[in-house]
């Protein structure tokens, strides 16, 4: 019985048009060509990776799309348990129509062909988005990404400022922003400009976040602009050469300089705290990335406490760190959860992680889910995995431990998955 | 069939009368009068508060105690998901007979008109301890409570000693100090006459327990007399203004001190680890506290192998904990779990936190809850709460998985929930 | 029906003959000879003593077996619902045929003589070999162990090297590798070619991996020769008086020199991370140690990414680190998940940690269990432990949620039972 209803709450929230408030799709090229595209996601190259193909192999240099399917297939049956693989396996069943119930060495060939004939086919971007009930799909837009070319109803920009906060000392991340605001930076004036210039620039079509990845030993602190002036001077002329705590005081200004403006532009600051990058400087591209879980929003708290009117939707990159959200979103009103980040979007992890949501934090304040997808047709497979997830906990803590009714479970459902990205996002 | 066992065990042990270990009860005043009073605990306001209302519409003084319960009221649609919300509609309906399934802006006003009236009629303490199954409970008392005026037979006294231990350098405290022991403290022999003086004063009101809670950076360690004495004359003479080295010495010792008390005055120190104060200083009343979730008990060894005689009931803040403090109850002889603290007193939480222990610890070493209510009303939802959780607990992973009897999973309960509490803190 | 299919694949998963990728065992005494044996395991005495029961009661010298049973028997109630416990009753109904639900102080006398008697009889090893189902056993044997007198096929050695690592300092470490390397270690060579030594002895024997378990704190770093010659010099002169900083740089030269030879000798290193070591020293033989659970998988980067021929099957002591395992393991392709280790070896804990695994890192980088056993007798009510965790694990995330069947269940289950042991640590 409580299987039959969370299967009926499930489908119901399925019904819930959607809107993905974090990707990484290219609005210019937003969906696969073939099934090279998909499969190159970086959670399979990772896993065929680590199940023992070389990189060199997953990465050579003018391989056909063909031959790379064939070579990642080799590697398929050791990931067949893991749940990245299963998002594949529904993609293709859902979206090309595909009718077996695996993929494996003997039949990719023939959904190598169907991929390639779907996903050629006239209107196959609105075909992917209606079937998957999708209104609109946030992206993750460079500082210096002219935003022009792609329908900014379907596609809403969030300006992504890793680059701003932690590779400024880079000359070529200095050179994008000279190049993109038409202005020199010479002075912490005129880097407050730039970073205006940019917020102006987002703002005029649409922006719907700032949002930032933060590893783990990042502690956010107002620098005044005298010390900034100093590590400015320092960088520009030593670029990474310059001081630790010149790099150091500056990532603080900037980021700190990200909030005033969110705060002035009334934007939502999306923070993705938690990760290391290149932990694997051997990985395939995009599979280099670990963590170190000990890290506390308490770091954070100088930043929520002087930010009151910014609203922060939060991801966190280690369950060991999802009760804190949970009761940072509890306590400050300006903090939100967001979604199930990358090594947390697994499902045990987003059960165990979501009941301790539901059940302490204000519904208003949670951010269901995000795709994170790089191309628009995984956006069905995992919203697919995390509703089952939801109508699963919907059903055993709400409908049979505290007897709320069906009704009552699909308006939670829905607001967490939907409503709250509207009202905290802005229509 | 599971869930019947699971009603049926719950049903059960509902029957046993309970001894409350902690609870923040003001003994002259235990009871609410009226809805405001219940609607103003700080897990109501804190998360009204979080949901968009005001400190100032919450706090504001003067205002009427329907009237602030009118304004608490508009946020509770947001906050209806949180179990939080589930204990009060469960109190309303449990204790003064509200026939509705939920609270909302419409039928408001009827439940505090109920409210009152029930709060106002005679003998409503005992009424609620009486449907609440409760023989007596434990108080938080601060160590200059004269301790009169009440039933020390219900009301237990325990001596909270936070004050002593980390506010010793405001003159305020030191004055509270020489003023309820009739002393004067200008060296360390003088306070460690005026601590025994207050295990005396305790001891006598059949006090059960020192208590004290914990930040997450504190590391108990022996400090010598000499190195105390120094610390003392420093803070005598500057106050907070005193070096961080002083008082933190002078903390360790005083907390220490406390534990030679207990040794001493064979009482349990119940230690409740892992709290920031005041993290959101801009919140409501009590609702300003968040913590940082790495600390280790590890932090406590040289404590728990200083004092083997003295038994350390010991609480976790944060989940992560959890398995430490199973660990360490598993192999320190004089330590036992206690209980489910405030951020980890959520159903998901509490279920993995206890399958934890009842897997692992010896069942006579395991304090199974306590109420942390500040109005006596509340002791039986919460306890609600945790029963159905045990009940389900016990079914599956004794009833089923290791085919224990009904009975068997009953008699563990009860355990847990009552007759270790006596024997740990004495009859 | 999900309770039955969970049994049928349980009981399947049952029929796989066992390789135990580690244990304790000593191939010269491989049974326990009657119940003392058997009670004395450290689960038992460590909580027995938790309990209340003084360690001189225990470790009295000179009691009879019976005696010491007698003793630990009175504490048996108070742990009568820890799955250490249930894997003591379930031994003794699996392997001695005890006809009765549980042990108590009215039976044990029976079960004692019964123990006593099937222990004696002739072919006691392979009777319970048989039962279990298990084929071989991985060791635990110090460096200068001669290997000697033993079935080589059945008993596979392991070369534990937590003395060279950690206790080179002191003197005795140093003449134990001297004599069983019939060299002298007077400088860094000589150190390097008795390490050497060791594993060209151990390679003879079968050697299937080199073993070491690891405190919080310890960061495997790469150490100049130079450098680990001035400490070597320091250390042959002061031994444990040494500066810390030369202990520190000796530890991890010589770890780093063991991977080395890892590397060189095609062999498995199992990592068992986290331990800290006699933090209650008053504790009982072997229940002296606990953890600090701060500790993460970032600290081996450098070594995961140095030796990627080395396969690093790791153990994690803390539930809190198996996200991070699960996807260094998800990340790095030469590090495989391994087993279920000691504080985290209960059935919560496993339940969890086993979904994270089993969802997320390719199948064939999974060694699901050992028993860490001292005495073969324990190794069948452990793995039924596992096997039934497996089997509802299995059954849940496989076959209800992703629509699995049963033969593809056991398949996986089958093949992170054994033939992952077989592959990873050579046939």
């Amino acid at each position: 019985m409580s299987t039959l209803l969370a299967k009926s709450i499930t489908d119901r929230l399925s019904k819930v048009v959607l809107i993905d408030p974090h990707s990484h799709i290219n609005p210019l090229s937003a969906t696969a060509s073939n099934l090279s595209d998909l499969l190159g996601y970086h959670y399979y190259t990772e896993l065929a990776h680590s199940s023992g193909l070389a990189k060199e192999q997953i990465e050579q240099v003018g391989i056909s799309p063909k031959e790379k399917v064939a070579r990642l297939m080799t590697t398929m049956r050791p990931i067949s348990n893991t749940v990245q693989w299963s998002w594949m396996v529904d993609l293709c069943q859902s979206l090309f129509g595909w009718d077996e119930p695996t993929i494996d060495l003997k039949n990719w060939e023939r959904l190598y062909d169907l991929a390639e004939s779907k996903c050629g086919s006239i209107g196959w971007e609105e075909t992917v988005l209606d079937k998957s009930g999708v209104e609109s799909i946030f992206l993750t837009n460079e500082f210096d990404d002219p935003l022009e070319g792609f329908d900014l109803k379907r596609y809403l920009p969030c300006l992504r400022t890793d680059d701003l906060v932690f590779h400024f000392a880079k000359p070529e991340v200095r050179k994008r922003l000279e190049a993109c605001t038409k202005s020199s930076v010479t002075n912490l004036g005129g880097l407050k400009a730039a970073i205006t210039n940019r917020f102006e620039h987002f703002q005029a079509k649409g922006v719907k976040a700032c949002a930032i990845s933060l590893p783990p030993s990042f502690t956010p602190l107002k620098i005044s602009d005298e010390s900034a002036s100093q590590a400015l001077v320092d960088i520009l002329k030593q670029s990474v050469s310059a001081s630790p705590n010149s790099i150091e005081s500056l990532s603080r200004w900037i980021f700190w300089s990200l909030a005033d403006h969110c705060n002035e532009y009334n934007l939502p600051f999306d923070l993705m705290i938690g990760v290391n990058r290149q932990v694997y400087p051997s990985g395939v591209y995009q599979g280099q990335d670990l963590y170190d879980s000990r890290v506390s929003l308490i770091q954070y708290a100088p930043l929520l406490n002087a930010f009151p009117k910014v609203t922060f939707p939060i991801s966190v990159l280690a369950s060991v760190t999802n009760q804190e959200l949970v009761d940072y979103a509890w306590i400050f009103p300006n903090v939100v959860t967001n979604g199930h980040w990358w090594y947390s979007n697994t499902p045990s992890i987003i059960a165990n992680d979501l009941r301790a949501r539901l059940e302490a934090i204000p519904r208003t304040k949670q951010i269901g889910y995000y795709s994170d997808a790089y191309k628009i047709e995984f956006i069905l497979p995992k919203f697919n995995m995390y509703r089952a997830i939801l109508g699963r906990v919907l059903t055993q803590d709400f409908a049979i431990q505290r007897n709320w009714s069906e009704e009552d479970c699909v308006a939670l459902g829905a607001e967490i998955l939907r409503s709250n990205v509207e009202r905290i996002f802005g229509p």
